[in-house]
């Protein structure tokens, strides 16, 4: 490549990163971000784009003041050290501020004041409100009583859209591309908001589903028929090993035993949901390993060093990248 | 009015301002803020133009920097989101830094520091402490403990001046003066602080008062003395049709069942305390309604969205621009 | 002095303070701050300048951007206002931000997640983390896991190293000098983090300790060997008295009723562990009175006001300036 095509390159490169700016911005300002199935295929490419641009910010500082004199109300009525800190950091690496509230169990709340009047108040002092609560809908109810953008921050058994919007980045940088990929979802399937949301979203590309789980917790029959009106390939499993070979991206999630009703089932199935640098000698060179975190032996820590495609801790990362995009976009201030 | 008396207007206008300034930095700098009687109707004012002021400043984040390098300890001995929310943004929005110290019931109090100690810790890293302490008279315990100015954000059934100071300003704001209205206290006469602190604040103005009720949470003697001290029309009732027709500003205050030795006796009355659109048909168009929030079912939501006069959210979002004057005034830095 | 001397002075002041950053820079960018056992002569003597830089940089607030962009995640498991709010403040008063995690025991270690799966999820959004623990050793595994530069802010009966460090350079401050000095410490011997490790700190100066506690609450053996090995001259005492008229700091601590079986045995010895003016009669003039803080009646208030010498919150202010230089060291970021 010469030099003209390089620097072609990095035109086009710039073009395309400013093109993506733009529609974000357009689509995003002033929005509330609720659930993945806002988003269409375009989007979802600039939000990945965006996602690497912001790691580069992050790291060298640059642009870093484009939500100076931007205000985050992190709103948690649930703790959840990892979603907090990275929508606080996503925030600061901007140049915003943020104004923490942690114990809402012990506030205004705890007088009777109900979720719309608070985030009303939060209003008047904040830019933007990120929410996360133990009801299912509640982001929703928040979202159209207020009048700033709100981002849901995971609502009980509803959404999470961020955490969706990070696993979605991760498999895309991990292997490059999403389309004709296979991705195996292993562990709990019935009650992980995170494996729905990342099904849904993933819906919209050509890829393979495998759903990995203990018979008692196998994915809910509205998302399987979700994914058929789409035209997704799927299956169902109890043994990843009918379909480790055959897998791309691996994502793993926590069976917990308080599930069962009968432990000696637990007991029983427990170590088919336990991945360890064994389990891995069957799957593929390229396997990228992923999980929401925090995990609970569910992965063997030996996996960690085991293979590079460990990337949990990458998703994490990520997911810093998606929300500094995200807040950017709904304040209308990608730059250009 | 011509070009150039518009501009005279607005060179008025902005020298107004420096003066305000001016007394401001020079009554407040290096002061404590601990009860409303500290304030002069002087100062009130310059108080009401800087609030004004300040929401410019919050809006479009020019002069947003008049705090910056100034760092807040905002020390909460019991919870308090929109105060401590309020107070946050406020640094914020004006570039300054916070200590959020939400937990001190775990914190060094657990180990049995006292406050004195606490707040002369504190001012080794802070220049400026907001308290919110349960117990009466702290504020004054700890001001006199600090070198740094020392802001009252609320000790028990004492003090909440920057409650009070922001009812005023909403008030003002609301209905374009002060002098000679009729505002009326509706619910809880007894117990409710922020009703003490308004109604003493407005004692220095031509206003009328009047106090809605249940007989056994009518207004403390002292308070009615002192007003009639000072020359205020004042009167008590039980029931806000008595004296809804000529109201200016209705303040509603929650009726806590708690307060009652006699539910029976609750439950007769509690309908009388609760503000509906059917009770507002018979007050005046223009008729301000205000609630220090939360509420808990006094005012239905359906009053929201029937007058616009419902001016509860502005209320919190004039807490704002007060705490930005009061912080910036404290610290001598409300820019002239 | 003339005019051209007093100008070499301030050079090669300037000149020093480059070297001090220069070294500290080198010396400390990319590492852990894990004991006071890590630091040399030298870097005390860096640390030691660019704390009392630090105070200026705090007061008069240039060169306080050092740490703009940088963030901060200070990682609290168990409640400490003091040490917290200092990490805070330090962070902030250089420019940077903070992710605040007070709520670890609510968290994902609630779910389950260890120390270093925290650790590792915060070093993706922060620069450097601030950890303190309730358990021995906990500062170490969270170091080994972290990419990013840990500083253990006390790891239960480990190591607080930056307490050590701010006593020290409180104790120079003071007296001008470390060599040559008599340091007394009152109080519980046995249990103190803090005694031990300005114990081992000073050990590398030509000092003369005193350790005054109850029969049963006496440094252990280990430590007083290990200040034998390196020839520190020490004596071991349970009167007060017996030391006070050489010493030259004395540095109090609190004997806890519930370190004592039997109650009749605190009774009877408590009253020699309470400093009051009356027992500083007997003391140099010069007597400087330190104390880690809170102080829960083993300094009497009198004290404070009793003599100038009373330097246990300028301790406190000591503590900001070293964290400021500990951050700014560790990121590799002291100006030169």
């Amino acid at each position: 490549m010469g030099l003209q095509e390089y620097q072609q390159g990095l035109d086009r490169s710039k073009d395309s990163l400013n093109h993506s700016a733009e529609h974000l911005n357009g689509n995003l300002k002033g929005k509330d971000i609720l659930s993945v199935r806002q988003f269409d295929t375009t989007t979802l490419d600039c939000i990945y784009s965006w996602s690497q641009e912001m790691a580069e910010i992050a790291e060298k500082g640059y642009r870093a003041d484009v939500l100076s004199r931007k205000i985050l109300a992190n709103l948690f009525y649930e703790p959840s050290t990892r979603t907090s800190s990275s929508f606080t950091a996503a925030m600061e690496r901007l140049g915003g501020s943020v104004i923490p509230i942690n114990e809402v169990v012990y506030s205004s709340v705890a007088k009777g004041e109900d979720l719309e009047d608070t985030v009303r108040t939060l209003e008047q002092y904040a830019d933007v409100i990120v929410l996360r609560h133990p009801e299912m809908g509640s982001a929703k109810v928040a979202a159209e009583a207020a009048s700033v953008p709100l981002i849901n921050a995971g609502d009980g058994v509803g959404e999470h859209p961020t955490q969706a919007l990070l696993d979605y980045v991760t498999v895309r940088k991990e292997q490059g591309r999403v389309d004709g990929l296979t991705v195996t979802m292993l562990g709990d399937m019935k009650n992980g908001r995170t494996v729905h949301s990342l099904a849904r979203l993933l819906s919209s590309y050509d890829v393979k589903l495998n759903f990995v789980s203990p018979e008692i917790l196998r994915m809910p029959a509205e998302i399987i028929d979700e994914l058929s009106a789409k035209g997704v390939s799927q299956s169902e499993h109890e043994d990843l090993a009918e379909v480790l070979s055959e897998t791309d991206v691996l994502y793993v999630t926590r069976v917990q035993k308080e599930r069962f009703d009968d432990p000696a089932v637990y007991e029983s199935v427990k170590g088919l949901y336990v991945v360890t640098p064994e389990t891995l000698q069957a799957g593929k060179e390229t396997l990228t390993i992923m999980h929401p975190l925090p995990r609970v032996g569910e992965i063997a820590k030996s996996v960690d060093s085991y293979t590079r495609n460990a990337a949990y801790f990458r998703q994490m990362e990520n997911g810093l990248y998606v929300r500094m995009t995200l807040l950017a976009g709904v304040l209308g201030k990608l730059p250009t």
